[in-house]
């Protein structure tokens, strides 16, 4: 890990007087009545603390955090998040979502969820489509639904939705069509296959102060192409997750970080003239992959 | 200090997963141009994910997160700094200020600069008035400006400004007056004097999420009863910071960590038959106290 430490020059009498600052607003939560209320707020303040010691934060930094902040708070509302564009761009939410998914005896890993899904989605029925009129690539997505004991999980329900082949998810047309998701259920041999788009690459929303942060950092906004799943079954853990594009340029750049490599799968490609899995005459290119999701336990 | 950790019972693939994550996050801050800016980020990424390992926060302990900042958001504006009330509560402001104003060789200990002070303080002679009509116990305020080698600093400008016995500033008065607020000059041997207010407690406005924070665990937004300096001098580092009343209950749970036991000064009580150092007619209680304030050179 880099180390970002500048703090090796400090005097001894400097660092009593900081590390005192240090326990007196650890302890100003000591009498908190809710116990992990105390907990979370004492680790956040000797993190806190950390930070600013660990960079020597100049006053005129946090002065700039401080406005960063109040602009990020300005742009949010019902429609923009821009705290969780924040927490996403740090990989917050992804360690978040990995500190309540871990891994647990091959289970299909779990990502972020992003902001796109919606409820109530249309069912269809196993080989279905989801694409609605998203234009986009058809993609032939099979798979099954195990334990993680290699049981098939009959009646998993599958959601799955995407963004169509200019980048965005139906909730950002300027209309009320639902394209692009829908949700299924595996079958008695824990089977599923559904056509969907070959995923695209899409930027979160970067015309604000993450948008900036990201300029002024050198990164891009884009995230990886990826279809999203969430596969729930009684008895098991509920699974969020994507699944991304093998050799797509910005799986190591995923603005998110969202990419694990278990999630990256084989697209293949194939001509307009090649046969599809289901008969379907699909009149150009078309992709297909595999998606096998495991699934753990319940309370793991 | 309090082990805030619960992650020792990860295994160690979990571990892994987790550890990456934060390697990559630091690593897309690797091409940042500014190099400041770089080691910024790259240490806020260590101590955020540190933080979230620590605690394992909850999925739905990160969205109370997102609701909080945005609510905090949205209640800022010109007049409300939500964000500073937030800093100020967890000590990040204090301890911003102590890094930047090290301890060097028996300075004046640097406190908060709080949201009162304005420019354009009227200016008073050795011995004047701050008060104008703020409401309040008069206090006789002496002291001497000299340096770190106990050489006098003459012409030192001494801002004063504090709240009247009710709490309030002048710009929280609904009307123009400026009243508990002026300037002056420390003289030839660097002597100052004036006649100010015996300090009283007021609470940090606590009408929003940070009112609200504080209630959950149980804190005071009250702050320790003060008054406020500001020193410049050629060539001395600038000092911002307060004096404080031995005795006030609140010293030990200043809602926003400005205390330093270096800055709690005795505040003598007189009955209104004492005479005054200056023969001023007082006609009530008041109070005096010394404040010897030592400016570290400029630039250390
Ligand atoms: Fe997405
Ligand atoms: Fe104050």
């Amino acid at each position: 890990m880099t180390d970002t430490s500048t703090a090796a020059t400090i005097s001894e009498e400097q660092r009593a007087i900081e590390d005192t600052l240090v326990e007196t607003v650890v302890a100003s939560f000591e009498h908190a009545s809710d116990p992990r209320l105390k907990q979370v707020m004492q680790s956040l303040t000797t993190h806190l603390h950390a930070f600013i010691r660990d960079v020597r934060l100049t006053e005129a930094e946090w002065q700039t955090a401080i406005e960063f902040l109040t602009a990020t708070g300005h742009i949010t509302d019902d429609k923009r998040q821009e705290f969780v564009l924040l927490s996403d761009v740090f990989g917050a939410s992804a360690q978040c979502i990995s500190v309540n998914n871990t891994a647990y005896q091959g289970a299909t890993e779990a990502t972020v969820f992003g902001p796109f899904f919606t409820e109530n989605s249309p069912r269809i029925e196993s080989g279905g489509d989801i694409a609605g009129d998203a234009p986009g690539e058809p993609c032939w997505v099979e798979g099954t639904v195990t334990d993680t004991d290699g049981r098939p999980v009959a009646g998993a329900r599958i959601e799955v939705w995407e963004a169509d082949d200019d980048g965005f998810y139906d909730v950002q047309y300027d209309d009320d069509r639902v394209s692009g998701r829908a949700h299924l259920y595996s079958d008695e041999d824990g089977g599923f296959a559904f056509w969907g788009l070959t995923p695209t690459p899409y930027p979160i929303p970067h015309d604000g102060p993450v948008g900036k942060l990201l300029e002024a950092v050198g990164r891009s906004p884009f995230r990886a192409s990826h279809l999203h799943f969430m596969v729930t079954a009684e008895g098991l853990r509920t699974l969020v997750t994507h699944i991304f594009v093998r050799g797509d340029e910005l799986l190591s750049k995923d603005s998110v970080f969202g990419v694990k490599d278990s999630l990256v799968k084989d697209f293949v490609q194939h001509s307009a003239s090649t046969p599809t899995p289901d008969g379907r005459e699909v009149g150009r290119t078309w992709s297909q992959t595999r998606f096998d999701i495991v699934l753990a336990p319940a309370g793991v």
